[in-house]
């Protein structure tokens, strides 16, 4: 099913920002030069950290910037590892997001895109995301970020600002995440959503179901 | 430092349910029979997956009762381990949960508590608390679920029930939780906090500190 094939014409494509545009692989990367052998357990539990706690303080009313919350979950993540973290480390990790690469399909998939507005919409805090993009270089409509609303994704108020900025209502937004949950916090809140599964996971169970589930950024387009 | 030893004296003590007053343990005993040598791995799954989901459906509006996400967890970590779910395996894990022991100090510690109002707080819906509770013989002088309010915690609005239901200001409740998020999200809302650290995990970092951290539920009594 190509773009121009779903049910109603879409005039905007939003995109998540980490892991479905930017590859966090830099990140994995440096930590195994600061923790040999241990990288793989160390960036799995900051990610999953990184997003619980979002999630968590988003409930207790108790909103901090990504970028507070991605530190806090990187000394929780060492400290539970048995791992050092010294502040130069945590500088070097935390410099290594607002340098990350985005994917290789994207430069390709954004050039195809015409005629679409294109936008980010992310819980990255704009102090991360502004050196992200401009270092990338990419062509955007809107940069959005959840800091506004002092709220993380998936409540739907963050969904909302897309249509707000863009001026495209929802039903013509379609909505790109590699998170599942995000893609599914999302099509609960009314855009039409591509589940990038790289990983081939499974199905995440909250009720919702993604319209399309491709394994590459550029199968969008198909 | 003992219950009258704090600030100020406390008039009521709520607990956490699942893992606090009643061990999951008899739940991965029987993961284990259905599933030797992956029972641990699909424990610590269901349980990631089952907190995972309260936390996403809250914020996404999307409630549904702690029974239904608790299966949608299992559907998922089977999934994900490749691990065959049969209709039947499902129902003999959920009831389970309803079967749950209390833990061995418990019967002990709340014969101790004279003049000191008594509760559970719980993600659990009453559908899965009144058979646990009945079964455990456990005196208490609330029961109360997030089931009315629709939303899990750590929602700030889920710790003031307790307050409302028990006629005792939030300053002279304590909280009882071996889950240090629900430990924080309850300090957040303003009780005096006990984190039961059973297993020495590292805190989490939420911006709080729970008031005392021990690692057996009577030790909240020294």
């Amino acid at each position: 099913m190509s773009l121009d094939a779903l049910p109603l014409r879409l005039e905007a494509l939003v995109f998540d920002a980490y892991g479905t545009l930017f590859d966090v692989h830099s990140v994995v990367r440096r930590c195994e030069t600061f923790f040999p052998g241990r990288h793989a357990a160390l960036s799995q539990l900051w990610r999953a950290k990184q997003l619980e706690y979002t999630w968590l303080r988003s409930l207790m009313r108790r909103y901090a910037p990504f970028s507070t919350v991605t530190r806090e979950a990187l000394a929780h993540a060492c400290e539970a590892l048995g791992l050092e973290l010294t502040v130069e480390r945590m500088e070097a990790l935390m410099a290594e997001y607002n340098m990350l690469s985005a994917f290789a399909d994207v430069p390709s998939l954004f050039s195809k895109m015409k005629g679409v507005k294109k936008a980010i919409l992310s819980n990255g805090s704009p102090d991360m995301l502004e050196p992200l993009v401009a270092h990338s270089g990419l062509a955007l409509d809107a940069l959005i970020s959840v800091d506004e609303l002092k709220v993380f994704k998936p409540a739907p108020q963050v969904y909302e600002l897309a249509p707000k900025k863009l001026g495209v209502a929802k039903e013509r937004i379609g909505f790109v995440s590699s998170n599942c949950w995000d893609a599914l916090g999302a099509k609960s809140f009314g855009f039409t959503v591509f589940w990038i599964n790289r990983a081939r996971a499974p199905l995440e169970r909250l009720g919702f179901e993604p319209d399309r589930v491709v394994e590459r950024l550029d199968e969008i387009l198909l």
